[in-house]
């Protein structure tokens, strides 16, 4: 490979309320409002440098627009553009400045459709990880992942694994050997980038990183205080996979965002990829209730990154089966 | 009232393997076993200078006992059998060392049909509070309260609150008026004692005092890294009323304990207690999943002090109502 | 006893900044500020429904106008009177409404010299304790105890268990027998009212108590982000005393305030005072820095109830000696 | 560079007693002992899936043998050779199966004289990470840093940085503009090794990370109450560098081990080192007592990987200044 993907940046969301949105992430969550204006609010957790992580815009339909990576340096983003394009894969340059606080991007939609975007710049902000003063609700840290819901698990496996250097922790099988779920990293932790099968291409859930347990608990304090109650869909619990603690919430728009804190780091090169049968039990949820059905039925839509439109899903290869608890 | 009641001091339960309900208790929740012998286990919190606060009894069916409340003095134990005697309810004397470590104590039904004790003296022991190399699972704490369902909720407040001088720190009526569940103390927490409307006389659950939050998610992990996961009936999540944070599990026999921490003292007696209506979603759980239906619908038998059957249950006055989440 | 004294209940202190005081108390500790005007400000921890638990007065000077106690009704006050002249000890009534919130007060100076006051009825407003969005800093709940230097400990001891109905959950001697310092409680903690040996009568420091540690540790960042890394002055760490986990800060006027979680409910009669011998290792902080001087030396004065001059203090009657680490 | 180094794998630690050590290392830590004959014992994180992160070699005195990086892949070894030959630096191979548990490995010395190890290949065991009936004490994780002390910081920075491939994310500089402490890594946080200006080369500590700072309060208890109270050196505090929540303490030995945690992340290469003046307060620890002097002055002596003898130090270029408190 001739580039280098350092890690899952942002999320760009449509949102129908920026303020109901502000009051649930900033006030709620405890995120950074780190700049905004009337169509955009700039998100950042405590601990995050970068400008933002999350990118609320106003819109008429609450969809994904893109999930973005960053990359190790500028030219990087010609070698990724010559990959995709190699696949027949659809590409589009927004030069420096088209987004606020970015450098230039490259627009793609992977080999699932998911609309992806590459940068190797952003501008930078103080960390707020010692203005305590300031630490609200999750008292979010930093941004960990995405879950995507993909029709075909292996083909988008093959794909990061092989064309864009993502590595595997940890993987769920059929009993035929079938590659039901997988979870991919670039950064050295458990996942930057989770695949499921299921109707898709669709986001099910981002993800962000918390210090400690309680953080999670004190956000569900403040919500039910806020009156959010409802907003927490599932959880607190621990997952056997990747050994987190974790919250999900739905947002005012319905977009799911898992808090997430208690995984491991996944520095070593030999490290062997940790398989799960679809049918064991120790691949469910290590404790916690059972997921509710609209955690497993109910996901957000992409958009196409030319025409806007939302992405039509597809109905997964495999037998769709909603085992007790799926993390 | 010529006699004081201290506060709800330990709780005998029958079980059907000791060596099953040692291994959940000691190693799963922590708790200190003071003695034993081959009918019987003896367990208490970490801050109990009593001998126990739980007593195990192997036996051929899962049942409770008794329910044992402390007095000041002696003499109130002779005060309270006139009360009980006055009544008309069933007192019987067991002299002391009829009971491994206890002085003598009585036995009654109260006008429930629910088994009680009276006791003021029980051999005592060592606190292993600052024995933290020995804390494990859930560190229990102390014994915190018992909640017991029955049928006409009215006739035992009036009789706990008139006759054995408890006061009333929260609880839940009806939009008529009629009341539905009631928090009762002694000690000057939210309750020793609560009640609540259904098929009674049952022992709904026992509940133990914890230290802080995070000892429970630490329980929930360990309880599920023993086998144990299925043991988590519902919970972790908030009280309304209360306020406390908990957890519910089931032990090896199928009895209820609830872990909780983070209510308030009652100290004061010009405090007014709380009124809920069964109709306001205030009243219900500040946030957390929902209970399942087994938690609304089993519960522990008493069995008589004389004969040693099984109590048969009435139906409750009030029409049954399942409330989206109940505490 | 005729009466019955439910719990310390507040203090008042003289501040020379109100404004200073507001931001550390409210913005650092995390307090209500039930009501404020330009000569006072009247704070309550989050669990707290009386109308406050701690007045800053401005002054000229940092004192301590008084101690407050709880009385469980009306008639007590009287009765509390008729004790305290019977010893020829100062007493003084403020007829209800003299002070904002409170009912009819009787001022007293006790037999060491301290100005006590005692009062049956404070205007009662809403707990917090749901309010999560509220929750700041130390997130405090409530007044636990207060802890005065006295030169004979003995003397105080004997008037508050016998004369006032105090009990006492530990406490240490010298190795001949000489009381050394006293833990005496009311409401059924571990105390209510501490007496160290001391040039005194002076306040050592007033505490509230915390749901748990995290409390501390996140109370000593945001002291820290805010500037006040100053204020803290030992801890944190654990007390052997107690067994609680604690932390010392110096107000913006100098006044100790202890942040104070973990210790353990007194409410059976029966319980044995914990002795300590003076020299006994096992007495002093079971784990944690070295208390600094100033936490030995410094502490605040009493002002008298009539003159509203400072109250002289005295040498103490055993030998002025610094143990390793007091509690 | 023509290899890759990938995060500090382990210290080789010489102690005079096995089972002092055990108690302290397994017992009061929670440390898992994956293996032990009569001269070792292996130990290792509740997260590490490598056989081990810290061996205790039985000795007549307490140093530092070596500290042990893993790299990507066996013929990284080879130019790491070259690298460490050319400059002149000794050299020494270790064939697989020399050492328990590992494959071959590059001994040498840097050029501050301190004793590296380099492999590629350790035997890989579970992870225990899911094994919360056997978490104690600390319930260390993984493996976080080394920090030693060097006469002339700038060396090895330069060394380091640009010989071996690290990057630098704080430093600290006199007024003057020279490098009095440097804190680098290779996987992703704030450091794998870092260097301050003081006689040596000696290790002044070596680092563990924990999940949460409850972990950090758990161990200082559990510590106390198996009477390793006078083992913790200073904290609990928090780092103004790293931001990270600590505790030193000194092992049976007197080698001082650091627990961690709270850190960042330092995944994006665009990431500017922090610089703190030598003289800003804000350098200083965030809040917490002041360090005691043997905090500054007792460091573990390294061993040459040749000989055997205790390593020489040398004083420090720069003027030996105690800051008020040092990170």
């Amino acid at each position: 490979m001739d580039f280098s993907i350092i890690r899952i940046a942002r999320t760009v969301l449509h949102v129908t309320n920026l303020q109901a949105s502000r009051e649930f992430y900033v006030d709620g969550l405890g995120m950074i409002e780190t700049e905004s204006d009337n169509q955009h609010i700039y998100l950042r957790g405590l601990e995050e440098h970068a400008h933002h992580s999350l990118v609320l815009k106003k819109a008429q339909k609450a969809t994904v627009e893109v999930l973005s990576y960053k990359v190790a340096k500028e030219q990087d983003l010609d070698e990724i553009e010559k990959l995709f394009a190699s696949k027949g894969l659809k590409t589009k340059w927004m030069p420096s400045g088209t987004q606020h606080a970015m450098g230039r991007t490259l627009r793609v939609h992977d080999n699932s459709g998911i609309p992806l975007e590459f940068f190797a710049e952003m501008t930078t902000v103080n960390r707020m990880l010692q203005r305590y003063d300031l630490y609200r609700g999750a008292k979010i840290q930093r941004i960990d992942h995405v879950n995507c819901a993909v029709p075909d698990v292996q083909k988008a496996y093959d794909f990061y694994v092989e064309n864009l250097g993502f590595s595997c922790s940890e993987y769920t099988e059929t009993e035929k050997g079938d590659l039901w779920a997988a979870w991919l990293y670039r950064k050295p932790t458990v996942h930057d980038h989770a695949f499921m099968s299921g109707p898709g291409p669709k986001l099910h859930h981002f993800a962000y990183s918390l210090s400690d347990r309680l953080s999670i608990l004190d956000c569900c304090d403040v919500l039910a205080s806020m009156g959010y109650a409802q907003s927490i869909e599932r959880g607190p619990g621990r997952h056997g996979l990747s050994n987190a603690f974790f919250l999900y919430l739905r947002d005012p728009d319905g977009h799911r965002i898992e808090l997430y804190t208690g995984d491991y780091l996944t520095t070593d090169p030999d490290l062997k990829p940790k398989r799960w049968d679809l049918n064991d039990p120790l691949r469910q949820t290590f404790w916690g209730h059972e997921a509710p059905d609209r955690w497993f039925n109910e996901t957000s839509s992409f958009i196409d990154i030319e025409t806007g439109e939302e992405i039509i899903y597809q109905e997964p290869l495999l037998e769709q089966r909603k085992p007790k608890i799926m993390v």
